[in-house]
């Protein structure tokens, strides 16, 4: 109203103004030219999530870049029919939405351009690739515009992947200067191998810079807010992000709803690969990685995320609790029409015990749980401190910011739950974190909402400033080309190697069965003894008999026998170990109540490796400290050579236990930097150190193995040197690479107190049943002449080894 | 009434009851003849002591025994006139309670009993013992009487514990066969010393067996069930009562009282001495020790106690905090007429830390923790479990005594608090706990009272059918013999030797001052960061200045400056530590960036144990597995000798961090069972070593020291190796125990990319001093040939060396 005044006053101002609109218009229009024009293709665009999530994400990404230098086009494409596909997508877009702050009229007239920019396709074949090419080719052409690049979303199911990244690649990729993204939608695969090969596949297509793999629990605005948080509290966190500070890490995502209605995706993936291996790992990563000098450099934190994963310890069955709501059986009966006999192995709740086997967080349980039909929905992360302090007065009188007894922690609250938006919370006790103002806020107050033990007064609590939903977040990542929200091949490959051996070990697992919301009670608590996770509670009776009727170790015994004449247990694997794991530490706390010493001689090679994983995570009560660790045999190759059996040792077990250095006895084979050479006198020496340190030269346990050709130790048949005579330690020959050998001798082995020989494996069953009928002839089977002159020998085998 | 009425019906049984009466008092009569009369002596008649709880107990012990075959005589003594003893006495007696069951009128008659068994003696002289003596076999003799035991209760100040013994042994022991059972009250000894001597001392007059040392905790019924309780609960407790279950075990005893009245005791003893070193040790003891086969055998226990301090892990310093309540100085001054600029560093108030060095508690924190005028009076033992669990549903859903995410905790609670009354507590989703029933019976419920952060309904609460006091428990004990509930010389010692070396190091320490009450608010709350101990908040203000106006490490920058024309880097030792050990960091992190491996060599001795301990606790980025480790000198021992500079590198460092064995390289000083004999080339043979693994023998840093006589390494003045010539590692001799050394060689070191140098401490002042104007003279002082041919020098001194 005030310019209309004042242009009625002053009439030669109208000019002015026309030509100076002019100009802005056509610097309009050169902008555009110069940053050009994006094609945005969604492919399945008449999908759920297109419909939920990605065209409001695309409408919300022209809003953000409206004039901003860029000119848009969007193509909806599916294998509808175009008159179907033209409705669906009409529909759809009248219904998108514009921020809260903006006004009506202004978002009417965007989404009326948005309408106008947007287009459905029928793509089905190469040739309609090719078409769309044409069309995009010929429009920039019409209107003058260089083309900037295109995007294109694969909302669609993983086994189209192929078709279509090669119809992209043959017969659609932008002209060139302009750059080409494929956002990729998950699964990524199924496990390890599947998830190789299509990245194999679309690695033939595309180059790694250009696949956007979306993880959308990246585009969440807590979790996107991880890294940052590291950063911007790096004072404050320095001493406490670590195993001396932190009790335990939860990485959380609760549903409420179940698989009703997607039973045939969810019956293929279950849990762990719809939420655990991608949203909760990647998560887990950010918390737990080294922290780059540059968090925003997406390639230092690539590099430090896969330190992370190698860093993962190896999940093992008893890392994970299952369970799977009542209904879900009859719900993939019903979708699928199985019969009535069918019952789903398919976990729709996991618990999962995760542990970084690095100094940082050497001990510290993470927990992952995600599971449907539960009693709320809520994702978070909480990092919980230790209580190190004593507080001296009675707790009454404690203020809760200020006692250093209440519980500390960190909490990136994903969403959801009862404070129902994202957030970041640091109890107030901890210290006042600093986030960025622009974009986080202080969360008001609320009286009575307790979250995490204490009540949100104990808290700072920080939400975002303007709640963003994560496909829109990402979405403009993908548009500015912000690689580090997505993942790459690297990164998706380190998450299979490290998921797939439990998926493997868990496939015909029964899940525990849970009513479903609040009704499961307390069925589904979990909790871990060593490295092992179990439901805290039985479950006092299986409602559904699991479907699986071969036999599992719990349905033998160990069975106790009489093999060559001296005590045989046999077993299957997991329990012939952890047997023998718990008799070697009977025989060293005995050894060292006796003599203040235990004596151990172990042999190399690929079968002991689970049992010193039992060792080394299991066996608290072994007296390590006065343990003498020493090998019944070692390969020629220097000891830091993956093929030493001392590497070995290392790994799976000097890594994990507190045995001094001086109590560790690897074999000479490495002297003056030659191998094995004679004139070393290596053999002699390891005698003479055994000749010193063990009494009587008689070791309180000897491990063995036995070779399918009847070997032990490095003894191999008609070898010239350790079968008999005089040596303690001898160098021998094997018949496979590297051949030449350290090895105790026979005799040395038969002054041991207790002789263990472990076999296991269908391999080792001819050898098993040969050797059960010869009588003493070690120059023929080595084995045969293991027999301790006043100690003890004991065979373990398992049930493949002895049974067949 | 009814016996009246059948006796005028049945005259004639008059006479047979008569005769059955004079039967049964003649077997009375004969039965005290045969368990014999026993005299109790209770030393220190008029004392407090005596007045609140001994004659108490002695009345008790009259009530329980009476009429059971002993007869009794009790004899008050004291230095006080016989007048005045005799009418305390009196006083006291009359004042003496039944138990609440007992009808008025049998206690009265009881009481009068034990008023006439009852005399004063005036005792000062050897004669009046004599005389007692006399007194007592006159009596014996008198009443035909045979005597059992004779019972002296020391209830006198220590100085006086010598004269008396005395007096006792020469002339006060019972006639042959009787016994004789001395009763020491606390405190038994200042420190080890004199708790030695005073050992030692009544060791020359009494028996072991002899000897009853009161610790009245012992007593306290909650302490005395935790032996019992540990063993009726064998089965519940077995996996839990360890490392891996237990987060920590609070051991505490808060009293609201102050020290008025008893300054004069308390200033000479403090807090430590007064409650810690007996008190809570014991208690300590009966928590962390292996429970034997049989809890009843004092022997058995006695073994165990032992062995439960051997395995304590020595106090530092740093392992204690220490308050005084703002009062205590005005009250020393006043009740001993101290000037008034004099302060009292003497603690009312402290928290202790303590590790159990044993695979039992590796890493569990035991809190002592101990203190007067405090907010309320309570005692406890709590052992919080850990939790282990994640539960699935919110919080709110959590039921009490189901939830294994609630709290699981066992609590011995001792007394007073608010509870009132002893009690044993178990969370209720712990177990449910075995008590006798005869003695603990079930807590009724208590709405609204919380205990440890849980409601009294979330445990199983018992409390003693009938509360009694500590000191009737334990008179009955000493007059059954039962041994265990006291503190044996070797237990006392052991103690002593545990508690002395902090009590020496925090002599001088200045304690927080606590206004005393709820006002000390946060001030006393204290946590832990590794084996350090430190209260939660900073005093704000020291009320009254400390002593040492010295300045404070945050006074001072880093300094940074040239010493010989090298850099010097000097700080308070915190930060000099911090700043060499991020230093010896980056250089890690370099020198495995270029090479893949860092090569590190570092010196023995006790300065660099904090750096060691700065770098396993706080360098989680140091790439410890491409790290090698070198020794820049050794003593001439066995590498597990507690005097090897390797034993400190393998304490402080390598059981902290993830070396490969085969990167760490000790020195051979030991080989073929001799050390460091020429012939066994062990110098020759480390020399090779470094020359095959690390390149160009130039190690990436050399941590040096300096000697007060200007030596490095393991080079001392005038040498005749080491300090020339082309032998990199040579033998050389100490002038200071043990003799033999080995070492590299100056020229060796030299060739190193970079060497540190670490001086601290006042007693090096001087060499520094020195050293700083010296030329090139190794001969004279051997650091001054350290001079890197083309690496870098460092100095890292901290003030006290470089300003003195």
């Amino acid at each position: 109203m005030l310019a209309e005044l004042y242009f009625k006053r002053h009439p030669g101002w109208w000019k002015m103004l026309t030509v100076a609109m002019c100009m802005a218009f056509v610097a309009c229009l050169q902008a555009q030219e110069l940053q050009g024009h994006v094609s945005v293709i969604l492919l399945g665009a008449t999908g759920d999530l297109a419909k939920k999530y990605l065209w409001q994400g695309l409408f919300q990404l022209y809003l953000d870049e409206v004039g901003k230098g860029y000119s848009f086009s969007f193509h909806g494409a599916a294998l509808t029919s175009t008159k179907q596909g033209q409705e669906f997508i009409t529909k759809v877009l009248e219904s998108l939405s514009c921020p809260e702050d903006m006004a009506p009229g202004r978002c009417a007239q965007l989404r009326g351009q948005f309408q106008q920019l947007s287009q459905y396709h029928r793509l089905r074949t190469s040739e309609d690739y090719m078409a769309l090419s044409k069309d995009i080719e010929a429009q920039l052409e019409h209107e003058g515009l260089r083309e900037a690049g295109r995007v294109f979303y694969f909302s669609v199911p993983p086994f189209a992947y192929a078709d279509i990244a090669r119809s992209i690649n043959s017969s659609c990729r932008p002209g060139p200067g302009a750059w080409l993204r494929v956002v990729l939608e998950k699964p990524f695969g199924h496990d390890r191998l599947s998830a190789q090969q299509l990245a194999t596949e679309l690695g033939s297509f595309f180059r790694e810079e250009e696949m956007y793999r979306v993880d959308h629990y990246l585009g969440k605005q807590a979790v996107a807010q991880i890294l940052p948080f590291r950063d911007q509290n790096r004072k404050a966190l320095d001493g406490l992000w670590n195993r001396h500070h932190v009790e335990r890490v939860e990485i959380i995502m609760k549903e409420t709803v179940d698989a009703e209605g997607r039973t045939s995706f969810y019956e293929e993936y279950g849990v762990i690969r719809d939420v655990l291996q991608n949203h909760l790992t990647e998560v887990l990563t950010l918390v737990a990685m080294e922290l780059p000098d540059n968090v925003s450099s997406p390639e230092a934190v690539l590099q430090r995320k896969l330190q992370a994963f190698r860093a993962l310890r190896g999940l093992q069955k008893d890392s994970a609790v299952l369970g799977q709501y009542q209904a879900y059986s009859e719900q993939v009966r019903r979708e699928q029409q199985k019969p009535a006999s069918f019952h789903s192995l398919t976990p729709t709740f996991a618990g999962i015990l995760v542990h970084v086997d690095n100094l940082r967080w050497e001990g510290v349980p993470f927990f992952l749980m995600s599971g449907k039909a539960l009693d709320e929905r809520v994702g978070y992360v909480r990092i919980l401190f230790r209580n190190q302090a004593y507080c001296a007065q009675n707790e009454k009188r404690w203020v809760a910011d200020q006692s250093p007894c209440l519980p500390r922690q960190i909490v990136f609250y994903i969403g959801h739950g009862e404070l129902g938006s994202p957030a970041v919370l640091v109890s107030r006790n901890l210290f006042r974190p600093a986030l960025p103002s622009e974009s986080w806020q202080e969360v008001e107050g609320r009286p009575g909402l307790h979250l995490f033990g204490r009540p949100l007064s104990d808290y700072y609590a920080y939400s975002p400033v303007r709640e963003q939903d994560a496909y829109s977040v990402l979405i403009s990542h993908i548009f500015h080309g912000r690689k580090d929200s997505f993942i790459t091949t690297e990164n998706l490959l380190a998450s299979w190697v490290f998921w797939t051996p439990l998926l493997d070990s868990l496939a015909h697992e029964v899940p525990r069965l849970y009513p479903g919301g609040a009704e499961s009670g307390h069925l589904l608590d979990f909790e871990f003894s060593g490295t092992q996770l179990r439901f805290s509670r039985p479950q006092l009776e299986q409602l559904v008999p699991g479907p699986g009727s071969a036999p599992k170790p719990s349905d033998f015994q160990v069975l106790r026998a009489k093999y060559r004449e001296s005590p045989l247990i046999s077993a299957w694997p997991d329990e012939l170990i952890a047997q023998l794991a718990a008799d070697i530490e009977a025989a060293a706390v005995w050894a060292v109540q006796r003599s203040g010493e235990f004596h151990l001689a172990l042999s190399g090679g690929s079968s002991p490796v689970p049992l010193l994983q039992q060792l080394a995570t299991r066996h608290y009560g072994l007296p390590w400290a006065h343990t003498h660790l020493w090998l019944v045999d070692e390969r020629c190759v220097p000891l830091r050579d993956p093929e030493s059996n001392f590497q070995g040792l290392q790994a799976h077990l000097l890594q994990h236990v507190r045995v001094p250095h001086y109590n560790v006895h690897p074999m000479p084979v490495h002297l003056h930097q030659r191998l094995c050479a004679e004139e070393d006198r290596g053999a002699q020496m390891y005698a003479s150190e055994i000749s010193a340190l063990v009494a009587d030269s008689s070791f309180d346990l000897v491990l063995l193995g036995m070779g399918t050709d009847g070997h032990t130790a490095s003894l191999f048949p008609q070898s010239p040197a350790g079968l008999e005579g005089t040596q303690p330690v001898v160098l021998t020959r094997s018949p496979s690479k590297p051949h030449q050998r350290m090895s105790l001798s026979l005799p040395l082995i038969n002054r041991a107190r207790k002789v263990a020989v472990l076999v296991m494996g269908r391999l080792k069953r001819e050898i098993t049943m040969l050797v059960s009928r010869v009588g003493h002839e070690p120059k023929k089977w080595p084995i045969s002449g293991v027999l301790p002159s006043s100690g003890q020998l004991v065979w373990y085998m398992d049930y493949e080894a002895f049974l067949g």
